[in-house]
Parts: C-alpha cells; structure tokens; sequence
C-alpha cells in the first residue's frame, strides 16, 4: 500500500475516496483498462454534483429496474470491470436474488483482462457460497451492429435474453441492444449520456448504491410501470442545476 | 501501442481523447500518481459540459493571467504531473516569455516521479533551445500550513514567488499559497472547486487550451484590472447550466 491509498474516515469525502480505492486496487489486479481510471474520474465529477447521494428519482428507477428483472423471462446482467470492481459481490447477490447469470462484457477484450475478471467473480462465487453462472468467456454470438470484439456475446446469455441490466455501459452498445428489442436498464452517473437517454430505464446513481437498493427492492417484487425515462433524466439534471445556480451572486 | 490507444481522427470528440492519450503515455513513464487519471476523468467531465471550449469569460480570465504574470517581480509556474504531461512544452515557452522559472509541486511526491517529471522537462527544455530554469527537486523552505511532502518548495522558487500560476491545483495548496499573500492564478475546469472559489483569477478551461491562449496574450503585455473572479465563475456555471436546461421536455 502506497502512501496515496491511505483514506483518512474524517475526510468529507471518505465514500468516495474509498470506492476510488477499489477500482485503483482492481487496476492493480489487472481487472481494468487504462480508460477504466479515467472513466472513474468522470463518473465522480457527476456524483459529486449530485451531492453524493442517492435522489428520490433514482431510487424509483431502481424500483422499477427491480420490477423488470423480476419480471423478465431471461434477464442477464451485463457487467463490465469497474462494474465488477465497485459492486462484484453485489451484483453476485442480484443475480442469485434473480436466478439469472452475469455475462462480462468488456470494451478492450483482452484474455488477461478477462481472465483477472472470471477469476475474481468466481472466487466471490466460492466466497459467498453461490453458484451464479458467470458467462462471457466463450463468446459464440454477436450483437448485431457492433463491430469487432465490442460486439461478442454468448447466445445463451445477452443474446437471447429479454432484460440487460448494462451499468456503466457506453452508448453505441446500449443502442445496439435496444435495436434487438431487448429492455436495457442502465446505471449512468451522467444523465446526458447516450446510454442515459437512449435505454428503456436510467438510474442516475453511483453503481455500489445501486446495487444495495437492488438487493433491498429485488425480494419486494415491484410492479412494472410506464416508465417516463427523460423525466427521470431531467430530474437528475434538475439537482444538478440547482446545486449549481446562483453560487457566487 | 495497445488497442485502446488508436483513436480514429473522425470520432466526434477526437481532441478530447487525444488529451487523454497525453495523460495515458505520461503514466506510462512513471510520470504520475494512480489518482492522475481519476483527476484527468473529473476534469473531462467537466469538460464535457464546457462543451471542450473556450468560453469567452475564460479567454477574457487567461488575459487577465498573461497581465498579472507579466506584470510580477517573480512570477512563478507550479507544475503538477498532469500539466506537465497535457503542456508541459508550451509552459516551458511561457516561462521563457516570462523569464521565469517553473517549479515541480506533486501531490504524491516519490523520488522516482519527481525524477521522471525533471528529465522529461529538461529534455523538453533541450529540443526547444530554451534554458528555462526547472525548480522543485531539492526543496529547501515550506509553505505554512501544509504538512508533509505537500508543503515542500523552493525559496527562490514558489517561498519567494509574488505571483503562481497553478494549473490543477488542489484547494488546501491554494488557500494556503493565498494565505502567503501571494496572488494565485488557478487553471480548473471544476468551477465550484475550492482552488477555483478561493484564488485571485480562475480560468475554468482546460490546460492545454489555457498555455495556448497564455502563449498569445503574453507578448501583447496586457494591463492588470480589478478582477471580479465569482462573476467569472457564475459564468462558466450559467453556461454549464444552459447545456443542461430543459434537456428532456
């Protein structure tokens, strides 16, 4: 441990400088493209002018993302590394909660990256005494419209499922999956993002705190709504506006 | 080069992965902290709702810099990791316009980041012709108030300086170069940070657009005024808040 992972509890800012942490340690363990940091940073300049907190909006799309995976014939959760590192064991939790299996999907594919990835999520596995299915490591089909390794899937995983939960995911990808007429619920710190705008449900929120209230919305089995996505959106946009307003008058 | 390393010259938001790639080879020769490319990503996001570009109200604060720079006893260049490895050439042609030296300040200060930022500025310093005076690596005095590393200096650098440019500074650093009496001139594309609310002049714009502009305005020897720097950063936050507005209605 180097002097700069040292977090001092007192810090206002501790939460976040402790899920900093985590995905500084994945990149260590080799979870994690160059990009994963740099994406990190922009996701905590969004949380940050969100005050850091879970809005009443976010929590009623993450009721209603609950609502859909509980519904859905075959939902998959879709996780990339800084998914992985922030929130691995949760999501592990989600989908035992569900019944359904984790398929990795990561935007630089490499077999180290990958491996780190399947490796870390099967030892949480063993960990926690679960025996979610982990897919994503043979990829035997292709999201339509996505070129080279980006678009490689698993038929009995994302291919054919109904209902993605994608966190963190980017824009060309989310597009792809809802041109496959899938219902695709996005975690996204940025409500302006392509991903926030153009999926079925956003939660703007931080993934960790996504993944707890799932956990606690998941056995309540909500019902599904018509969900009105860019008002949620606007919602969010909303706190930040006023968040910012008028600071220096 | 790895894969993620290519960027095509078409995407929409070239330039501001071509920054990133500078930060990215930067921590490839060992020239910055694990918490650089979380900062480097903050700072995009920030970016991202500048619209990546200059407003005028940050021009109109750069002119301002370029007067007080020009016009100092012993102005003075704080130079962290990333502004080095984002512009470190074209504030080594800022320091020759002044005359002045360029002090290294790191965060997280090592003897062996500190090494690599000297040689990388030193060789920068060579291929341009230039004797600017590079400053930082045998600290010999303290800034009050800060404690450990962080508070080392230079007498005849940042102790004894009348006027600091500090691009990407962190706030305890500022406030306590302020507390000096020293006017302090803050390059941050956060406008609500404390570096940027608790300076002299905040130019809210990104560090290579900034040397660029600095480069420009500092032969044209512009006149000091009374700065208003809060009706500046209001600004740039109006300007944040109309990319925002009504977004989804």
């Amino acid at each position: 441990m180097n002097e700069e992972e040292v977090v001092d509890p007192s810090h206002p800012r501790y939460q976040s400088l402790m899920i900093r942490k985590k995905i500084a340690d994945a990149g260590v363990k080799g979870m994690l493209a160059d990009s994963a940091m740099i994406a990190h940073g922009r996701g905590e300049a969004f949380d940050y002018l969100l005050g850091e907190q879970t809005l009443p909006s976010a929590k009623d799309a993450t009721r209603e993302v609950a609502a859909r995976l509980v519904n859905a014939q075959r939902p998959v959760l879709s996780l990339n590394g800084n998914a992985i590192a922030l929130a691995g064991q949760d999501f592990l939790t989600i989908a035992s909660q569900l019944g359904c299996p984790i398929e990795i999907n990561i935007f630089y594919r490499t077999p180290e990256r990958m491996g780190a990835l399947l490796g870390h999520l099967k030892l949480l596995n063993q960990k926690l005494g679960l025996d979610v299915e982990i897919l994503g490591g043979i990829p035997d089909a292709r999201i339509p419209g996505l070129e080279g390794p980006r678009g490689a899937c698993q038929q009995d995983g994302l291919f054919e499922a109904d209902a993605v939960l994608v966190p963190l995911e980017d824009g060309d990808r989310c597009e792809a999956l809802m041109a496959m007429g899938k219902d695709v619920l996005v975690i996204d710190l940025n409500p302006l993002s392509r991903s926030s705008r153009g999926c079925s449900v956003a939660i703007v929120d931080e993934v960790s705190r996504v993944a707890k209230n799932l956990i606690q919305f998941i056995p309540e089995k909500p019902s599904v709504t018509e969900w009105d996505n860019n008002k949620a959106l606007q919602n969010a946009l909303d706190h930040i506006l006023e968040t910012m307003s008028n600071k220096f008058d």
